[in-house]
């Protein structure tokens, strides 16, 4: 793992090279550990800004839940990807205002719309260690489920002490596998407008066949505006709630970007895996990943088969049809890098080395041994249980979900708050009434009913043995069944539901669970005849996940350790939390074979790959508008002489995953320069592996953010707002 | 037109700068005035050599008709792209035995396939100069119709004459647009076989999508064998018959191929547009291939529609399918170049320092005066026909085109051979009906029907005053009619002809007009009925070709005397005659926007393109055993260093268009070293308007054609034959 650490004695002699190999999405508290890499990498400002959580310019940047964002007016204008707002934009589209496909621009405040149900804004003002508060002696002392409803209960109660200060969010993240907590606190703000959105020729130019791809084109960028109540405090959507205020906001840049200068990036980053055990890698890559694979393939093609020439099944499936197809590609770009690679063989060394570092030693031994030992063991049953039940996540129809989680709710409420389960307290009930809401423009019954046949026939199809009895009993269902059995029971099914209907749903929300039990609704009565064996699941997982938290912070902190003993910190993992990453704007070579990639695309470039609405299924259709305003070499101030054009997107060799989405790219003196929104299909497998030579992220220049804004969309209102003269 | 020209004058001063813009496909008559360059540019033989059309290399450079070949053994081995021999590949496949899909290999002499029907392979023995013959004092001053029939009067006895030869295919073309004529003598060769091609996941990986498109990764060639009878003469397809054994064949290269490096190409180079007026630049790009794109555009799209999930009738049209993608992406490529370009401006102006070159000397106004002043109004005449007429070039059921080809050919044998129309005599009936015998595997009739309803709906659509009344009363139908009512009386013809079957289809070629009149098979009594109408408009045309071959060869005359004033050669635009292009191995900076083009592809460009048979249309679908080959790094001799690989395509310099497809590249000691077979959809506009920076031909590397066929093909018999060791 020493690929992926940097040593703290040797920092300064190491900040030539850190220049040029960038790898981290580190903390902030971690910062004072790369100032010197950040001031070598070109930063003009104090190194020691970027940790303070409340200050310029981290204050301005902020989290969507899933993609990040940043403030870019006094007048809570944020800025994001198109594809982060894209749920939002869907959710507001019909076919008679297909704002997907042409764009949406409020040229008033009073013309700003609600967005998607759920979406939030949230802003991190605080985070602490609560490793110790976590895990205490007493929870020390347990194992298995009991420690597991331990760390959930300590988990609640200081979120519960931190929510008790309204309008904020608050929750503990687990660093390192379950090493460390920090309870991270944010303001959220629950009235979040769509501003604007650049039609999908531009915001999504180049669609699926250019996602992860470069040379790059996409002008993924969209607005949002956070609201809050006349008293300036977070607050549901009110028409007398007025645009927040945020102390601070990123200006754009004031000088040109060039290639080499230095960039870096504030986010969210989701998920990575490099701490990964060699087992957890190996069944990554030779089971989970490639069922993902498969089963989203599937599912892409079954939504178009059902959706086809019916615009408004499109809408509806729009969005999941953008996840399916973005994980996709990212995964099947994962497992080409990976198969035929050394990335186990190499992994598996590492994990040795670790272990033969702890054997050298009868106190490390003592300290680490069980803890690795039984590590190993436990991912195994955990795998185990992952192949027999992965197929389940498939086959549920939507309404069914719904309704599970209708009556979880029902059971959890019917105890003290304290006392439920995580994600089904009074805080949660928000989120869960918006989920259950957002179905209205989701769900799509002919592409639902495909899918969970196309599921359960593949789960039936399985040794009978092996299959949830409870799930068969309840559905009507037997082993080996085909297409057109299961078809035929799902029909009944969903003819016996009610659950479609959006205010019959919704008001299931306030029903106790007598209620449910009497219900004839065919899917609620499904939920309830499915739920002692879903508890009975559940309590298995949270016996393992106890027994793993264990292990596994064990041998993370044997890891730790063993770097320390190297003189080498370690950045943990991404888990959805606030990282800062730097590096600098960089193309490069080889880029694909065949082609050395530069660091700027250009307007030429929309041109060149145009195809217009018919062809290659519409995917590369530049506006008319915008094809003009390049034939007229309308540039404006944003034509850059060296490229004789405006740039689109841009490289840079930033360290960044899924989550960094939207993030703003600041320069050396923290000004907008662009938003992050991509990478590149054979880097991906960076997640597990980092390989600097070919970590690239794709950001969008935000020149040409701010040339379509002037020069064809005409969103004048909001160049003003964000001080573009 | 002095940027496609070259000083002779100054052909010394000009070597250097040559080897850079390399342009022009020049006659092998006109090598000595480029023999400076050539030696400038790295040849290492006599440069002389080149223009003996009967010596080494030339001898080795045959023509396929409509694509280039090369004699690579002294047993009549010959090699040419997988494109080019895919109608044969087709021809021989069936859903049984698909060797478009799985490719194919004869282990021995006895296993290798007839090539599709009227398969030939063309040896050029001679170039003539016959312009004094073909416009002779008598013809000289005849007009109109007059004059076309005395040129095909000459034509065809100067054919028959070198015709006498026996083996031997004479033909004259016509070179700067009427102006001078060459009699071209080839050796014939009527039974070709096939013998070695790829798996399409190799002569086609990356289909239509990667077509025209760098970086590029296709193995595109494929194997043929000239046989002739017993006694050494061509001879039709018989198992008596034995290898050809050419005087000359090409050698694979002795040393390796590098960037920089020397290249030449020889080859049949199709068309090009460089010398047309500007009102035929204006509507070659205002009318004729936009109708061409949105014809073809449409066409595929029905083609894909009525074969979906029928592998036959996909078979059955695959050769037109991959014709039309072809062009469709071409045109479309040069289309998007043009609009928006200044490329009729700058046409507009050369023409207009033509006339004004002109009319500055009374002499010269006396000399070439009237046919400027003539040619425009004549072109356009043309043009006005053309915009009437285009649709009935797709409107035609297939077997209706075949029934008046039957049809035309029992009138012209009423007369004595000399007195036929050109392309109706007895040397073309051979030709002729292996026309009719290959619709037998490429005739789909949903397709055909649903293809001729489409434009026939299309063409009714147009104001009634402009249709062919011979057309709407032979067919039976009105101006306005839609589609469902087209197809009903569609399904009558269809039903009432047995021209389906081809025994019967062939049986038409020995019958007389009587016979065809008193036919009652429904496409045989409508290519009847049609007769008059197509003879009418076929003497409409000559009699305006007459016109305007006089005009038109007066402005070329004009065009190379202006440049001859300047000390400026001019070589002729293509026209299916032998030319030589020479250049040099180079990428490309700028490549496409946001990268730059190296000069070589390697193997790993596979397996990141490699998708697999379900994704991407299969079009990126390398074989299992290629990809095994690949992984396992068994790259045997063909492994160079640099590249950590072994090299599958590269981009030269050389200047060539469609035709030239498939032809030997040859390094500066006229070994072979790739097949050419493309080039970028950026720069096919060159046919008309060239561009040094950007042109650039792709070809195949032969150092990857033998690893595939030694590594993963295993083609033994083959490698030895071409004394690969």
């Amino acid at each position: 793992m020493n690929r992926h650490s940097l040593s703290l004695l040797a920092a300064a002699a190491l900040a030539a090279s850190l220049a040029h190999a960038e790898e981290g999405m580190w903390m902030p508290k971690q910062l004072p550990q790369i100032a010197k890499a950040l001031k070598a990498g070109g930063l003009a400002m104090d190194p020691a800004k970027l940790k303070e959580l409340t200050q310029f310019p981290m204050g301005a940047v902020v989290s969507l839940g899933g993609c990040t964002a940043s403030f870019v007016s006094p007048q809570g204008l944020v800025v994001t990807n198109h594809h982060c707002a894209y749920g939002s934009i869907q959710y507001n589209s019909r076919p008679d205002r297909d704002l997907l496909k042409n764009g949406f621009y409020a040229t008033t405040l009073a013309d700003e719309l609600p967005a998607a149900p759920g979406s939030r804004i949230y802003v991190t003002v605080d985070m602490k260690d609560v490793s110790a508060d976590i895990l205490n002696d007493k929870t020390r002392a347990l194992a298995g489920k009991a420690r597991t409803d331990a760390i959930e209960a300590s988990e609640k109660r200081l979120v519960a002490a931190c929510e008790a200060d309204a309008g904020h969010r608050c929750n503990v993240y687990s660093f390192f596998g379950g090493l460390q907590f920090q309870l991270i606190k944010q303001l959220e703000i629950r009235d979040v407008r769509l501003v604007h959105a650049p039609a999908t020729g531009v915001g999504l130019f180049g669609g699926d066949a250019d996602n992860w791809v470069w040379p790059r084109h996409t002008g993924d960028y969209s607005f949002y505006r956070a609201y809050v109540g006349p008293d300036g405090k977070p607050a549901e959507f009110s028409k007398d709630n007025k645009p927040y205020q945020p102390k601070f906001h990123l200006k754009m840049a004031s000088s040109p970007l060039n290639e080499g200068d230095f960039v870096m990036v504030a986010g969210y980053p989701g998920r990575t895996n490099r701490h990964r055990l060699p087992t957890e890698v190996d069944f990554a890559f030779g089971f989970d990943q490639p069922a993902k694979i498969k089963a989203y393939g599937e599912s892409i093609e079954l939504i178009k088969a059902e959706t086809a020439g019916r615009r408004e099944g499109e809408i509806k499936m729009a969005a999941r049809m953008q996840g399916l197809q973005n994980t996709f590609k990212n995964y099947s770009g994962q497992q080409q890098s990976y198969d035929g690679s050394d990335i186990l063989a190499r992994k598996t060394a590492e994990f040795d080395r670790l272990k033969a570092w702890v054997n050298a030693s009868p106190e490390r031994q003592q300290r680490y041994g069980a803890d690795i030992a039984a590590a190993e063991s436990l991912i195994a049953q955990r795998q185990a249980t992952v192949k027999a039940e992965y197929l389940m996540g498939y086959m549920s129809p939507v309404l069914l979900s719904s309704a599970r989680q209708l009556y979880e709710i029902a059971n959890e409420r019917a105890k003290p708050d304290a006392e439920r389960k995580s994600g089904f307290q009074e805080r949660d009930l928000p989120r869960l009434r918006a989920a259950q809401q957002s179905l209205e423009r989701r769900y799509d019954e002919p592409t639902d009913k495909r899918l969970a046949a196309h599921f359960l026939a593949q789960y039936l199809a399985q040794p009978a043995a092996t299959l949830n009895a409870a799930w068969l009993n309840a559905l009507g269902l037997q082993a080996g069944q085909d297409e057109a059995a299961i078809r035929a029971r799902l029909d009944a099914l969903y003819a016996g539901s009610q659950l479609a209907d959006t205010a019959q749903r919704l008001a299931w929300l306030g029903k106790d669970v007598a209620a449910f039990k009497a219900s004839d609704d065919a899917f609620i009565k499904l939920a309830v005849a499915l739920y002692e064996d879903g508890e009975r699941r559940e309590n298995r997982d949270k016996e393992l996940a106890g027994k793993l938290q264990k292990a596994y912070a064990g041998v993370q902190q044997a890891m730790i350790d063993y770097h320390a003993s190297r003189g080498e910190a370690v950045y943990p993992d991404a888990n959805s939390t606030l990282r800062i990453s730097f590096g600098k704007v960089q193309g490069r070579t080889p880029g694909s074979d065949g082609s050395n990639w530069t660091a700027f695309t250009t307007l030429r470039g929309i041109v060149a790959k145009h195809r217009g609405p018919d062809e290659a299924g519409g995917e590369f259709n530049a506006p008319a508008e915008q094809l003009a305003a390049i034939k007229a070499r309308d540039f404006g101030k944003y034509y850059v002489k060296g490229l004789d054009s405006v740039p689109v997107n841009f490289l840079s060799t930033l360290d960044t995953t899924g989550g960094n989405s939207g993030s703003p790219v600041l320069n050396k003196n923290a000004e907008l320069v662009g938003l992050l929104f991509d990478g590149t299909l054979d880097a991906v497998i960076s997640d597990w592996d980092f390989n600097p030579k070919m970590v690239r992220s794709i950001c969008v220049d935000a020149r040409y953010m701010l040339w379509q804004m002037s020069k064809v969309d005409k969103t004048t209102r909001l160049l003003e707002e964000m001080g573009v003269k």
